[in-house]
C-alpha cells in the first residue's frame, strides 16, 4: 500500500500562507510528521491563483531539504508541472489527468518526457462520474488514451474519484465496487483515492476517512491519497493490509506493532496502571 | 448491521465459573453491558462438558432477566437446544449446523418446530474449507439441505468460517471473497461470521477485529458475532455501514454521534482548541 500525505496542500490555509511567506520551515515540519507517520510519497500542492508555477516548485525544493521520498505534483496546470518535474530528484506522480482530450495533450507530453507516473481520475467531458459502470467505463477510455501517448499502464494509477457520502448513500459502494472491477479488468494498472473526500460535511471525519480506506484495501485499492497523521489511520492500514491477504505471516503487521504504531503498547499500560 | 454480542460464552473460564456458580449477577452484568454496547441479539453458550443442557437453559433464563434482546443459542447439541427453545421469548437464533447429515438431522427439525433462524456453518464432512470457491460451494449445499426441512433461505445466516490470519494469509480474502461471493448467488438468505477467530495469536486484537468487520460490511455481511465493548469496534460498525450505502443520508451515523458512540465529540473538540 504506497501512503501519499496530502497535507501540504495550497488550498489549506495554513499551508497558502506559509506557500505565500515563504515559510519553509513550516513546510519542512508538513513534511518531516508525514514521513514519519507512514507516508512513502508527499503530495505537494502549489495552487495558488496566478502563481502556482513558482509556489509548486518552491514546494519541490523545500519538502526535499526535508524528506527523502517521492513526490506526487498535484496539479493540472502544464507550465507549473513543467517547472516542478525538472526539480523530483526520485521519480514523481502525477495528480492528475481526466478523460478530456485537452487536458491529456497539455500533460500527458510531460509525464512521457520526464518518466512519472500519473494519476487518472475518473471524470470526463460529460462531467463527475455516477456509478459504478461509469466510473469503470471511464477508466477504460484513459488507460487507451494515455497508452497512446506511449505510457505503460504500469504507470497509471486510476482514481474513482471520492465524494461525500452526506450528498448521497450511493456514492460509497460506487467506488467500492469501481475499484474491484478495475482491479479486476485491467489488473496491470494501479488504483489510488483521494480518501478523505468521502467524509466531507460530516462529524468524526477521521473515523469516517480510515474505515473507508481499510474497506477499499479490501476491494484491492493499492494507494491512496490521505493525512497519514491521522489517528489510527495507519494502524488500520497495517491491520487491512494483514486482512487482505497482502501481509505474508503478518510480518508487517508485528513490526508495526514493534515500534509502536499499532497504538503504543507500553503507554496503553500505562495508562491502565494509572486508572 | 445485525450485532450479536459474544462475551456469555461458558469456553471462557469467567463465564463457565459463573455458569457451574450460578453467580446469575455476572451474567445479568454482562447482558445489561454488550447490549448497552450495541448488541441486539446476545450469543449464550453453555457448553459446559456434561452438563450443557442445564447450563444452556440457565443462561437463557437469567440473561432474558437483564435484557429483552433476542438469543442466539451457541451449541450444537440438540438435547441443550431442545430444552432452552422453548424459554426464549423472541425467535432465536441457532448456531450453528454444518454441512454433515448426522448433524443437520439432529438440529434442523428443532429449528423447524420452534421457527428458529440458524446459522449455517462453511464447514462439511470433509472438514474445514480452503478457498472461496470451497466456502461457496458448501454454503449452496447447505441452504439447498436446510430447504429440504421447510426452512425458506430468509432463516439462514451463512457463516463462511473465519480463520486466524496468522495461520495463513490467505484465510482473509477467502472469507472477504466468499461472503460477497454468497450474497451475489444468494441474496434471499442471510450472511454472518464469527469475526474474532481472525485476530487469534496476534497483538492488538480489537484493531484486527475491528478493521476485519468493516471490510466484511463492504463485502455485503449482515450480521457479525462480536465483542461490542471493544473499543472502537461499533463505532466502526457505523461509519462502514453509511459508506457501504446502508445508511440513507447518515441518519444512524448523525444519531451515533450524537450520542458518543462514536467516540466523545467533546474531548476531541477541546483537543481541536487546545491545538
Amino acid at each position: 500500500m504506497l501512503i501519499i500525505g496530502e497535507r501540504i496542500n495550497a488550498t489549506r490555509k495554513r499551508i497558502r500562507e506559509a506557500v505565500l511567506d515563504r515559510d519553509a520551515e513550516l513546510i519542512r515540519v508538513e513534511a518531516r510528521r508525514q514521513v514519519a507517520a507512514g507516508a512513502q510519497m508527499l503530495d505537494c500542492n502549489g495552487g495558488v491563483e496566478g502563481r502556482e508555477p513558482e509556489c509548486l516548485a518552491w514546494l519541490v525544493t523545500i519538502v526535499q531539504e526535508a524528506v527523502d521520498v517521492p513526490l506526487c505534483l498535484d496539479s493540472a496546470d502544464p507550465e507549473a508541472l513543467a517547472r516542478a518535474l525538472p526539480l523530483c530528484r526520485r521519480r514523481p506522480l502525477i495528480n492528475s489527468v481526466t478523460d478530456e482530450r485537452a487536458r491529456l495533450a497539455a500533460v500527458l507530453p510531460l509525464v512521457r518526457e520526464h518518466g512519472a507516473d500519473v494519476v487518472a481520475l475518473c471524470m470526463s467531458e460529460a462531467g463527475t462520474p455516477r456509478g459504478v459502470d461509469d466510473r469503470v467505463a471511464t477508466a477504460g477510455r484513459l488507460i487507451e488514451a494515455i497508452a497512446g501517448y506511449g505510457i505503460e499502464p504500469g504507470k497509471i494509477w486510476i482514481d474513482p474519484c471520492v465524494f461525500p457520502i452526506s450528498t448521497g448513500a450511493e456514492h460509497g459502494p460506487a467506488v467500492l465496487g469501481a475499484v474491484r472491477r478495475i482491479r479486476e479488468i485491467h489488473p496491470g494498472a494501479h488504483t489510488t483515492a483521494g480518501v478523505s473526500n468521502v467524509s466531507f460535511g460530516l462529524p468524526v471525519r477521521k473515523l469516517l476517512n480510515k474505515t473507508f480506506l481499510t474497506m477499499l484495501i479490501g476491494c484491492g485499492l493499492e494507494a491512496a491519497i490521505v493525512d497519514p497523521t491521522e489517528e489510527g489511520l495507519v494502524a488500520g492500514i497495517h491491520a487491512a493490509e494483514a486482512l487482505a491477504g497482502r501481509d505474508d505471516y503478518c510480518v508487517a503487521y508485528l513490526e508495526a506493532y514493534r515500534d509502536g504504531t499499532l497504538g503504543a503498547p507500553t503507554a496503553a499500560l500505562q495508562a491502565g496502571a494509572a486508572r
